[in-house]
């Protein structure tokens, strides 16, 4: 996953992925607008696996992190990117610093599908456990980039066994998926919440804590342990 | 805040805000791209007024929050708005869907203040209240929008009181910003947290959770109503 070579960047005046909209507007009388994008609905997963008391998460280089980094190193980065040309990256960041810690997620983008359903499809392919629809719980759904995009996420909590697990996961490497399951022991998961030299999502942070407060306390004694 | 007019959108090709680029690299040996915006790092700061025992929350209208649900409505919106043309919204849904409660957050644009620094001016200028820098409390860090923007959020915790209140907030107007601020009683704060009928961001039940682990423990007494 380490083995990022050959980077550059240009500024991208057309993209499948980013569908950048303008919505104008008067609010209280004042004329406004507001630029935002297009994005679809998603689920993401707390998946705790039952067998050997750890989370399931994901790692994954993320380029929009990486780049957050290099411009912490070099401010000017951006500035002269107002043109239509590449810049190579000269001697870049290790990285691993664009390397995150996730839940399990993926994009709302089969309407035939339930939302426990695209939410099941994903731990089979990111993390490679074949769960039930009825295993999932839904912890609750809020706003994700409320200036940006403004989509709704679910948050499921799933419990998954060795017995389920059917393959490595790791995503669908047809579409450029390369993701690492990385498995953190329940005793260690308040730490590792809270460590701000592992790059996370807040719904890590959120969730684990979620899981103290309304899963721990209803685990069999012998399996629970200071966190 | 609810009085939303004459709304129109049309796909935004050149933005101030918006600014796509593309990194293109190798990753064990595959040749990748991926589409990013730039977008600054910012603050969050969870303010907990003790005069009162209750949060001290916003409320704003969100463009890309409303027109989520305008595109579950009326899936076929952006569809067909592959060209440089505005469209009107007939018939418009209610602002109100559009609307949600978030922490009060900022971005870090000012290289000559420090995270603290940016989170006072914030609580100020959007909440009213004036809070020394020794107030503040840093929870934690983390990644947001790892797919597209990557940057951190650093979350605060702050007490104020009412003594510490001059103004009544509600952002910059002549920046355009209009902010309703909100207190949520503590007593009332958790089932706020989880009431999925009103938008919020998970920053809003993150941090209320972390008080409830935290902060609430150490409340005199008499103060801790069972949430």
């Amino acid at each position: 996953m380490d083995a990022i070579e050959d980077l550059a960047i240009q500024p991208c005046t057309s993209s499948l992925y980013l569908r950048p909209f303008r919505l104008t507007y008067r609010q209280n009388g004042t004329k406004k607008f507001w630029d935002f994008m297009r994005t679809h609905d998603s689920v993401s997963i707390l998946i705790f696996n039952t067998s050997r008391q750890c989370f399931v998460v994901v790692k994954q280089f993320r380029p929009a992190v990486y780049m957050c980094e290099v411009e912490r190193q070099h401010p000017q980065l951006f500035q002269n990117q107002d043109k239509e040309s590449f810049s190579r990256l000269e001697d870049p960041l290790p990285a691993v610093v664009g390397v995150t810690y996730e839940l399990c997620a993926g994009i709302v983008d089969k309407p035939h599908l339930s939302l426990e359903e695209i939410a099941c499809e994903e731990i089979l392919e990111e993390c490679g456990y074949r769960v039930p629809v009825t295993n999932l719980k839904k912890i609750t759904s809020y706003r994700s980039g409320v200036g940006v995009t403004g989509s709704r996420q679910t948050l499921f909590y799933a419990e998954v066994t060795d017995q389920m697990k059917t393959s490595g996961g790791g995503g669908q490497p047809e579409e450029g998926e390369l993701i690492e399951v990385v498995e953190i022991p329940l005793e260690d998961s308040m730490k590792f919440a809270y460590d701000e030299t592992l790059p996370k999502t807040m719904g890590v942070i959120f969730s684990f804590t979620w899981f103290q407060n309304n899963i721990a306390p209803k685990l069999p004694k012998s399996n629970i342990k200071a966190p």
